[in-house]
């Protein structure tokens, strides 16, 4: 049988987003903007790319990924904190964002602040509840909790943040800085959803380092490529192009070059694929979507 | 034996300050100021109320508390992350605090907002770490995790800071809007630092629940004494004193009187101890606390 990535992509986004819906009804909408902050952020057409990993991750190992599906949510979330604080105007000061105006352009800043604070600290709220909640073995609730939170803080995602801003118009272009914001700032929290996924399955030991090291590879190859789009630009790309040059960040094209950049891409993605086709049948979606990721142009 | 309440704080402070400051360790301090702002925030002299309650009432229940400290030092880390947000510009824009320069007026804002998200993350990681590390019931560890995370999100603390920044300045003074700022903005997070004691030392159901109320005590009283010494000052009240004043904050002061509002603490505080007392010699430490709070001036 066929594989269709797009049906595929589909559905898992509609698992997700109905999720993430439930979740936010379950926020109090009085007498504060809080709600309807968290709401616009989550619901503003991700491509939910982090959950949908972190699901195929788990099915590459053959374990059904229905009740992973609160967990990957949470991963989201993070995500979506991540970039409600990152576009604020004390950091990369963005006012669009997946062409609509950013969180705190609506909301304003205190609002946008509480609404990535809120989000971090719910997410490891749904994971524990839901652990509990389906009779996940207890032990690996918590693994999960400790890979995601430590590719959050900082040591990970957030020194990742800081790392950027901290490099901004640097003159010392260094290719191993870069590349450690690029691992920090993008592939922690891509490479814990992968892992994630392989944990919940049952992996361990050696299988849970190829796929850690499945979900590097994605996350790395997933950010020189976002780079190389703010210089070529895309159709659907959502963010004006430019927006790096603009800021003088340090990014992989500006390292090493436009087409450095773009071989790299393609050696992680060939990297990760020979990795994951070694898992056989159940592999095909992991595959799919790392192809298309390799090969995306927004 | 007589009771020494300086002692035992003092005891405690050091075993908390020491744990907070091995945990600092081991934040990378390369290339950014992250590290170094966290620092700062954690280690400016606050009381450390939070995780001595905590201590205190897994104690109350007769066990040590020994491998509670790291938790109840996480604990300690989201209320640190809570303040360095709260003082933005953005939020209460205070430019002091505990008498010094605050988070954002030494590192800027940028750093300020990453070092509240990453000791946020980083909680969660060192609850998870812990109780795997110390063998702790994995699902007691869940549990923990559970409450502390609804106690800061979107229903709980940060729900309180939104409600806080709605209603500055609001015309309407509605004591019931003040107690829930309360209860959920100081008052939910000291009132899960008793429960994850007591849930620590072993308590559910009824036990469980009477901590519950005795953390909710603690809390609305603190919060409300705070208010009180907002317009009377102390002596070492470490922040200028009318700022609530001046901000136009709803407080219960300001709704129901400065007497009403001493002898709603004086009634909180009696609450507290008659229930804590219930539970014989070893609640002489959370006792001799609560009514330490109680009387507190700064």
């Amino acid at each position: 049988m066929a594989f269709h990535l797009d049906i595929y992509l589909e559905e898992n986004r509609k698992l997700i987003d109905l999720e993430l819906s439930n979740i936010i009804d379950t926020i109090s909408g009085d007498h504060t903007d809080l709600q309807r902050s968290i709401s616009y952020s989550i619901s503003s057409g991700g491509k939910r790319l982090r959950p949908i990993l972190c699901i195929a991750s788990c099915e590459t190992l053959g374990r059904d990924a229905s009740d992973l599906v609160p967990i990957a949510c949470a991963i989201e979330m993070i995500h979506t904190y991540s970039l409600i604080h990152d576009d604020l105007p004390s950091m990369d000061d963005d006012s669009l964002r997946r062409g609509k105006p950013t969180n705190h352009v609506i909301f304003g800043e205190a609002t946008a602040i509480l609404a990535g604070d809120a989000l971090l600290a719910d997410s490891f709220n749904l994971i524990a509840a839901k652990i509990v909640e389906k009779s996940i073995p207890p032990l690996l609730g918590l693994e999960i909790i400790r890979d995601i939170s430590s590719s959050v803080g900082s040591n990970g995602m957030v020194r990742g943040q800081s790392l950027d801003l901290f490099m901004e118009g640097s003159s010392e272009i260094d290719i191993e800085i870069v590349e450690e914001i690029h691992r920090l700032k993008t592939g922690a929290l891509i490479s814990s959803a992968v892992k994630t996924g392989a944990r919940f399955a049952g992996a361990d030991g050696d299988i849970l380092n190829r796929f850690t090291n499945i979900g590097e590879c994605i996350g790395l190859a997933y950010q020189i490529n976002d780079d190389i789009l703010d210089i070529e630009g895309g159709a659907d790309f959502g963010k004006s192009i430019g927006a790096d040059i603009k800021k003088k960040k340090l990014t992989f094209p500006s390292a090493a070059g436009l087409e450095a950049a773009k071989k790299k891409v393609d050696e992680l993605t060939k990297m990760a694929l020979s990795e994951i086709e070694k898992f056989g049948d159940n592999s095909m979606a992991l595959a799919a979507i790392v192809k298309y990721l390799g090969e995306r142009k927004n």
